[in-house]
C-alpha cells in the first residue's frame, strides 16, 4: 500500500562550461522559485562525476547556509528542487532531488508534477525485487528510468523509453555524470523552460523568473513531450513524444501558482491576471468606491479590474511583512484569527466605502469570511467579493493539492450560498469561458479542478489512499492556506 | 566618554484589570510595531510587584518563542520595546525595557527617542557615584527618574520632576509596581497614543496600529509634555509641561517611519502619503505611461500620484517575500546587488514604457541608481524618479539615524547632479512647503533633517562622538538601508 | 563504483507484548551503546505495520529530543542504531536503520559489521535494475534480503536464504510488520545478545549493557550463524548456519570496543581487561613507584597490573569531563595539543615517581608521545608504557576502522623504535599468546589486525577503494582518535 | 527587598605584555574552572581602554563559539567568570563579569563568594540614588568600589577603601582601563592564586589548575586581605588588610569543590582527599573485599582508603560519559532514576562482595540510597558507606549553596538513622577532627557547614530571603545534585 505524495514544486538545473560553485546559481534559482514550494529544498552538484548533495526541510535560505553551500564544492552541472509537501521530520526522506546509484553510474532527478500510475508502476517494480526507500512518486520515476538505462546506451534514450510508461504530470530535470536532461510530459501539465546566460551556461527551470535570477535569458519553453539534452556539445532535443497528446497546461499556474514576473508559453503571468481582472470588470460591473486586492495574490487582478471599471485602485490593507513561515501566534484567540495578525485594514481608506475586493480563489471560505468581516469592522459600507477564477469543484491529480470534494465550498453550495456564508454583499467568480481568454489562446489548458474534465485517466485508488494512509500527514495545499488563513 | 546610541524604536504598555498572560498582548503590540525596530525586542511583565523580563536581539517572533512567553507568567501590567540600533552580540545589554531596582521598589522603562543632554546628565550622575551598565541614553533617563523618585512620593511625581532635566526627544512607557505611566517630551518629537480594549484594559503605544493589534480603540495621542498615569483608579493626567514648548512632531513619521494604517494626531498616515503623491503630481506633472512605487514604502504615494495625474498605477516589481532579516546572499557578485535579488521587475509592464518611479527618500543614492538600472534593463524607455520628501541635508538628533552630512548625497550635490548620478531621466523632490501640507496643518513639525532648523540646542559633542566612539558599531539607519539596498 | 563505508556500530531491537512508546526503550539502549558509534543515531518504531522513523547525525541525546521521541508515537516493535562513520552532512543518507518498502510490505534493518563481498553483490543487483540511494553495505544487505523475500514465505526464510550470499561480518537486527529478527554471521565477528525484561519484552542488542539499560536480563548471545525470530508466539531460532564456519569473534571487542560492564559470551569485559593487566605484570615486571592508566580505556588494565605487581594504582590525571564531541579548541597552539586540554596530570602524584602507564593501543604513536611528555613535564622520573594489546600490523575488514598499513606505527617500526619515538623509558605490548588467554578460552577469536590471519577472503578492491573514492570522507577510526588525541 | 544570589563560581584574569586575542587564554582558564560553575560564562577583553564583553548562560565551550571569541578582538588585559547560580533565562542579567561605566572610566569585575552585608550596603546605596539592574551581590560590590573610586586616585585605592565595607567572602578579579587587580577578603574564604607564563604574562585564578591550563606556573596564593595590582610596572601588593582577621578558608574546597590537580595554599587537593581516605581507613576499619568510589568525586578518597586498609581498590561502576548538562531522560520512570542511567555497576566486580563505598558527602540521602540499591541489585553482599566529610548541619553564607537546615538529612537524623534510610550495612563519616588533619595544618579553616561555627556575623534576613524572594528561582547547589542524582 503506497503513499504517493502530491505536491506542487519547482525544479532548476544548470550546465556550465566551466567548473564553478554552481550551487550558488541553483540557490538563486530556487530562491526565486520559493513560491512553488516552501517545505523543503535540495541541491545536487556534479563535480566531474562525483555528486555532492544536500536537502532538508525548510526555506531555501534556511536550508542553504553559507557553510553548507560551501561544502558542496564546485561542478559543471547542478540541479535543485523546492518542494511543497507534507510537514514533519519523518518525511525528510522525501526531499528532492533524488540521487541514486545504478550500474552505469549515478543519476539525480528533480520532479514537479504527479504521476497517475505510480501505484501500478511501483507494484510491478517491487515484484521484480525493487526496493523503495521513500514514499514519493519521484522515486518510482527514478526506478523506471534506471531500469530503462540498463537497456539503453544513454540517459536520454532511457528517459525517452520511459515517457510512455510514466503517465500524468511531470516536468523533470535530470543530471547524469556528464549531462543535464530536461523532460516534460506530453500534456505539458507543468511549465518548464530554458535559457542561456551571457557566459554560455544553459539553465532549465520551472519558471522564467528563475532564469532571470541567474542572469539567463529565456530561450523558450520545453515542449510538451520534449526531452532536452545539454552537454559539452550544446543543446539537443528529442521530440518523439511531442504532439502525441493534447496540450493541457495547468491554467491555475497563470491564475495563482506562478510568479507575476514569469513568462509562461510567451504569456506574462502578471498580464494574464490583470486581464482576468479586466474580464471580471466587464462581466460583473459593480457600483463601488474602491477596488482593493487581497495581498499579494489578488493585487494584479485588482489593478486590472480598477483599470477597466475606472473605480480607483486602493490600498485596503497593510500586510505584516515580518511574519515568517515559522511564525507562531501565542494565545488561543490569536491562533484562531491569524488573518487579523497578517492583514491590517486601513480605516481611512475603507471607512464608509463600497469596496470591491479581489482574491484569486475560495477553497473552504473560512479566510474569505474573515477578510470580509475585517473590512466591515473597519467601516466598509459594502464588500463585493470578486474571484479571479471559477469555483473549485474537483480535486487535482497533476501535482497540486486542490482539495478533495468534501472540502470544496463550491461543491456543496451555490455561489449565492457561499456569498451568504462569507457575509459579502455580492460574490462573483470568473467564468470558465472568460478564464480561457486570459492568455488569448482559448485552448490547451487543463481546467479539471474547475470543470472535472480530466485530460487523463484518474489514478487508481488515489483518493482512497489520501485519506487512509497513516503515514501521509500531508494536508492539502489549499486547506492549509485556509488553516493558516492567508498565504505569506 | 559616553556612547549615546541613537535609535528609532517602538514602545508598548498595557494595564489590565485582571491578571493574565499580558506578555501575549505585548507580543502582538510589538509585532505590529516591528517596523520601528528590528534589532531587538523585550518584554517585562509585572506580576504583583515581581517583574519577569526577557529581552534579546532579534525580531519579536524570533525572540519570543512560545516557551519564553510562557516563562513570563502572568500579570496586570506589562511593557515592551522594539529597538533599532546597533548590531552585534556585545550590545545585547542595550536592549530595552530597562528594568531596575531602587530603594522604593522596582521600575521598568521603555524609550523611543534620543535625549540631547545625555552626556551632561550622565557626567553629573557619575560624579555622584552612579554606575552605568549600558551605553544607552535610556539608562540615563532611568537614573534621573530614580533619583527624583527618592525625593518624591510617587513615580508620576518623579517623572514630572524629571521632565525639565531631560532634554530632547522621548516617548516613555514606565512601569512601577502598581502603575503604568506614559510620558512624552514637551516638543512631542515622537508619537505616543493610548486606547482601551473592550474588556477595559488600557494600552499605550508608539502608534495606533499597535492598539488595533490588541483590539483596543484609539482614545487619543498623549499630548506633548503630558504624563499619563494608569492604575486601578483609571487614567489620570499631569499636564504641567503641556504647552511649555513648540510642538515639533517629526514629520518623517508620516513620510516613512510609521505604518500606513496608523493614525497619528488624527491623521491617517496612509492618507498623508497619498496626499504627498498628489502634491507631487501637481507640482511635477510628467508625461509618462505608468506610475510605480518602490515597494513597499513608495506605494502609497504612487497611488496618490497616479490618482492625481490620471496616469495608470502599475505593478512594476515583484518583491521577493521570502527574504528575511537573516538572508545572506552567497557569492561576491550577488552580495553587491541585493536590490536585484529582492526586486524583480515585470518586463511586460515596463517594456517600452515611460515610467514614473515613486520612492520616499534618497540618502546616498546607491539604491536609487540600482533601481533605475533595473527598470531600464527591463525595457523602460524613461525613468522619472519622484521622491515623496525633500532632500536630506542635516542629521537628526531626536531618535532617528538620518546620517551625518558627509553621507547625504543632497549635501554635496544639486538635484540635477543627483539625477545624473542615479541615471534617471528626471528627478523631483517634494518641496518643504508641500510637505508641510500633507496633514493640512502646515505647522507643528520638526523638519530639521530637511531644513537644518533644530527645535532644541544641538547635543554637545554628539557628532564627534558618533565617529570616535570605538564601542559604537552602530551604522546609521539610512546608510544601513543603502548598504542592504532596500528595506524588507 | 561503490563506497562501502566501514564502521563500528551498535544495534538494538525490542519486541513488547503491549503497545507503548518503545522509542524510549530504544533510546536508553542506544544511549548505553553510544561508545560503539557517536556519529549518528536512528530509531524506527513499528506501530501496527506503520513504521515511523527518525535518524540524524549526532549523539543519541542530541538527535532524540523529547519532541522527536514523542513524534514517533507508539508500537510493539522498534529497532535502533548508533553509527560510527564518516562525518559531514552529505552522508546523512547513510544513517541507519535502513527502512525500505517492498512488495510484501515494509522492512527496517540495522547492521553492525562489514561485508566483504558488498562490491560483487551490488554489481549483480544493479545489473538486474536495482537502484541504490546510499553508499553503505547495509543497503546491499537489505536488497539481498528483499530479493529473497520475493521468493520466500517469511522474513526469516528470506534472511536464512541470504546468509550464504552475504559474506563477512554482520550482526543484524531486522524488523518486519510483525516480527523482530536478529541474525549473526556464521563467524560471529561482532557480538549480539538477547534478553528479557520483567514484563516479558524481548530485547536484542550488540552488548549486554544495553539490556541492563532497559531492565532486561541477559539470556544468552545469539550464536554465530543463528537467526532468532521474535513475534507474538515468543522466540524461535533457525540454526541452519550454526557451526558452518570457525568462530572468530573480534578479540578487540574485549580489549577496547565493548563497555567494561558488558558480558560477551559469558566473559565480563572488565575482567578480561584486568586479566590483560595481570598478564602484562607477569610478563613485564617493571621497577616502579606507581601504576596509572590512560583514562578511561587504560584504567581496567592498570588496576589489574597494579594488583598483580603490588605497585600502587594511582590517579595520574584529571580528565576534563566538560569536553564534548563538539568541543572546538580556539587558537592554533591549542588545536595542536588537545591532549593537554583533556588530560591534566596531577603533579603531587607524579613528581619524582617512576610511572607505569597503561593504555590499550598505539596506532600512530602521536598521542602516546604527548602523554609521555605530559607526565615527564609533571615531574615523572621514568615513564614505562605498557599496552594491553599486541601491536597493530594489519587493517580490519570486519567492521572496525583499524587503519591501513601505512598509518600503523608498528608496521614500520620495531617496538624499540616506537619506544624511542614516543620517548618512553620502556615500552611493552601484550603478546598475542597472552591476549588469547584473557578470557581463558584461547581460541575462537579473530586476531587479524595483530596477526594478519584473516578468517575470510579479503574483500576485492577494498583497500584501493578506501583511498580513491571521492565521496568517502571517512577518516578511519583510530587515526581519528590520534587526530583528536584522546577519546572522550 | 533584595535578592542576594548565592553561588560558587570561578574567576580568572590575565595581564599580557603584548596585545593579543587574550580571550583564548581566558577561555582555557575558564574551561579548567568549569567545575566551579556550569550555569554561565563571561569574558571581558580590554583593548586599550575599550571593553568588549560577552556573557551568556551555558558551559564555556557552548557560550564561546569560535565566532564569538573572534568578535572579542584583542587586548592586553582580560578577565572571565564561570558561574553556578540560578537557572532560567530571566537571570541572564546576573551573568558576570559585571562591566560598568563610571565617571573615571570603565571597570569590569568578577566575583567568587558571597557577601553577608549585601542587603545593608544596597539599601544605603539606593538611598543615595543608586540604581541596580541585577539582583546579585556582585553589583553591590561594584557600586561600593565605584563610589570609593570617586574619592580615590586609583582603582587599587578604591578597592582598599572598600574592603572594610564589604563583609563576607569575596575573591575578586577587577579590570580597569590599565590594570588588573585581584583581591581576597581578609578571612580568605575562597581560594585565589596567581602565576606567570613563560612569556611574562601574569595570570590570576580561583585555582592553580587554571594557571596550568594557560601554561602559567603558580607563584603563590593571594593572601587573605591582600590586594594585588598588575600593570605595566609589574606586580604590586597592598597588604593593609592582611592579618586583620582569622584565616578561615573553606575546607570543603579541598573535600569537594576544587579540582584534584589544583594546589591550594601549597596543598595538593588530590593528596588531601587521599589523606581523608587514609584517615577514614584508620578510624573506621571495615572487613570487606573491595573499596570503590562514587565517580568521580569519591575516587581520590577511595584510593586512599584502599591504600591504608590494603583492601583492593576496584572499579565498581562505569559512568556514562555521554551524559551532558542538557541530557533529558525521556519517560517518567527514567526521570525518577537518573542514577541508574549515569552509573552502571559492574556485576563481575560486585557480585558476592563486601563493598566499601566512598563518597564525599550526603545531603538529602536520596542519591546514596539509590547507589546502595544499585550495588545490592548487582550482587554486593554488604555495602559499607564511608563519607569523606562530616555530616552537614548548617547552611553556608560564604558562596556555596549548602542547603538550609530542613533539607539536610543529618540535621534531623542520627548517623544510624541515615544508615537505615539509605539501606547501607554501615555508614561512617569523617570526623571534624580528622578533617582538620587532611592538610596537616589543623587550623585556618571555615567549617561552619559541619560545625555551625560561623567566622562572621550571619547575614541579616538571608535565610528568610532565600525562601521568600519570588525572583529567586535558585535551587541550592546540593539539593540540585540530589535532584539530578549525581554530578556529571
Amino acid at each position: 500500500m503506497k503513499n504517493e505524495i502530491h505536491e506542487e514544486c519547482g525544479v532548476f538545473g544548470i550546465y556550465s562550461t566551466v567548473e564553478q560553485p554552481l550551487q550558488n546559481s541553483v540557490y538563486y534559482g530556487l530562491f526565486s522559485l520559493q513560491h512553488r514550494g516552501q517545505e523543503a529544498a535540495g541541491i545536487v552538484v556534479n563535480n566531474d562525476g562525483v555528486f555532492l548533495s544536500y536537502k532538508e526541510l525548510g526555506l531555501v535560505h534556511e536550508v542553504f547556509t553559507p557553510s553548507i553551500l560551501e561544502s558542496l564544492g564546485k561542478g559543471k552541472i547542478a540541479i535543485g528542487h523546492v518542494r511543497y509537501g507534507t510537514t514533519g521530520d519523518n518525511n525528510r526522506s522525501n526531499c528532492q532531488p533524488i540521487d541514486v546509484n545504478h550500474v552505469k553510474g549515478r543519476m539525480a532527478l528533480a520532479h514537479n508534477g504527479n504521476i497517475v500510475n505510480a501505484h501500478q508502476l511501483r507494484e510491478e517494480l517491487e515484484l521484480k525485487g525493487s526496493v523503495f526507500s521513500t514514499t514519493s512518486d519521484t522515486e518510482t520515476i527514478a526506478h523506471i528510468i534506471v531500469n530503462e538505462r540498463l537497456k539503453s546506451s544513454s540517459i536520454e534514450e532511457a528517459v525517452n523509453n520511459s515517457m510512455d510508461k510514466i503517465k500524468g504530470a511531470y516536468s523533470l530535470v535530470i543530471m547524469s555524470s556528464t549531462k543535464l536532461v530536461a523532460a516534460r510530459d506530453k500534456h505539458g501539465f507543468r511549465p518548464l523552460c530554458y535559457g542561456k546566460t551571457e557566459d554560455g551556461s544553459y539553465v532549465v527551470a520551472s519558471e522564467s523568473c528563475a532564469l532571470e535570477a541567474v542572469g539567463a535569458k529565456l530561450i523558450r519553453d520545453i515542449l510538451p513531450g520534449e526531452i532536452l539534452i545539454i552537454n559539452e556539445d550544446g543543446v539537443q532535443s528529442i521530440t518523439d513524444h511531442v504532439g502525441k497528446a493534447s496540450r493541457t497546461m495547468c491554467i491555475f499556474e497563470y491564475i495563482y501558482f506562478a510568479r507575476p514576473d514569469s513568462v509562461i508559453e510567451t504569456h506574462s503571468v502578471h498580464e494574464t491576471r490583470k486581464e482576468a481582472g479586466r474580464l471580471l470588470a466587464k462581466a460583473f460591473p459593480i457600483e463601488a468606491d474602491i477596488v482593493i486586492g487581497v495581498p499579494d495574490s489578488g493585487t494584479d487582478a485588482a489593478i486590472g479590474y480598477a483599470e477597466e471599471s475606472k473605480i480607483p485602485y486602493s490600498m485596503g490593507f497593510v500586510k505584516n511583512k515580518y511574519i515568517g513561515r515559522t511564525f507562531i501566534a501565542p494565545g488561543q484567540k490569536a491562533r484562531e484569527d491569524k488573518v487579523k495578525i497578517k492583514l491590517s485594514p486601513i480605516h481611512s481608506v475603507l471607512n464608509g466605502k463600497r469596496v470591491i475586493l479581489i482574491d484569486d480563489s475560495i477553497v473552504r471560505g473560512t479566510t474569505s469570511k474573515k477578510i470580509v468581516k475585517l473590512l466591515k469592522d473597519s467601516g466598509a459600507r459594502e464588500v463585493h467579493m470578486v474571484i479571479s477564477a471559477p469555483p473549485f469543484i474537483g480535486p487535482c491529480y497533476y501535482g497540486t493539492d486542490i482539495d478533495s470534494k468534501e472540502n470544496l465550498i463550491a461543491v456543496q453550495n451555490t455561489i449565492e450560498e457561499i456569498c451568504k456564508i462569507i457575509k459579502a454583499d455580492s460574490l462573483s467568480f470568473l467564468t470558465v469561458e472568460d478564464m480561457l481568454k486570459i492568455t488569448g489562446k482559448n485552448e490547451g489548458f487543463c481546467t479539471a479542478c474547475f470543470t472535472e474534465i480530466y485530460p487523463t485517466e484518474i489514478p487508481r485508488g488515489t483518493v482512497k489512499n489520501r485519506f487512509e494512509l497513516p503515514l501521509s500527514k500531508s494536508k492539502t495545499r489549499f486547506s492549509k492556506i485556509e488553516d493558516e488563513d492567508i498565504r505569506l
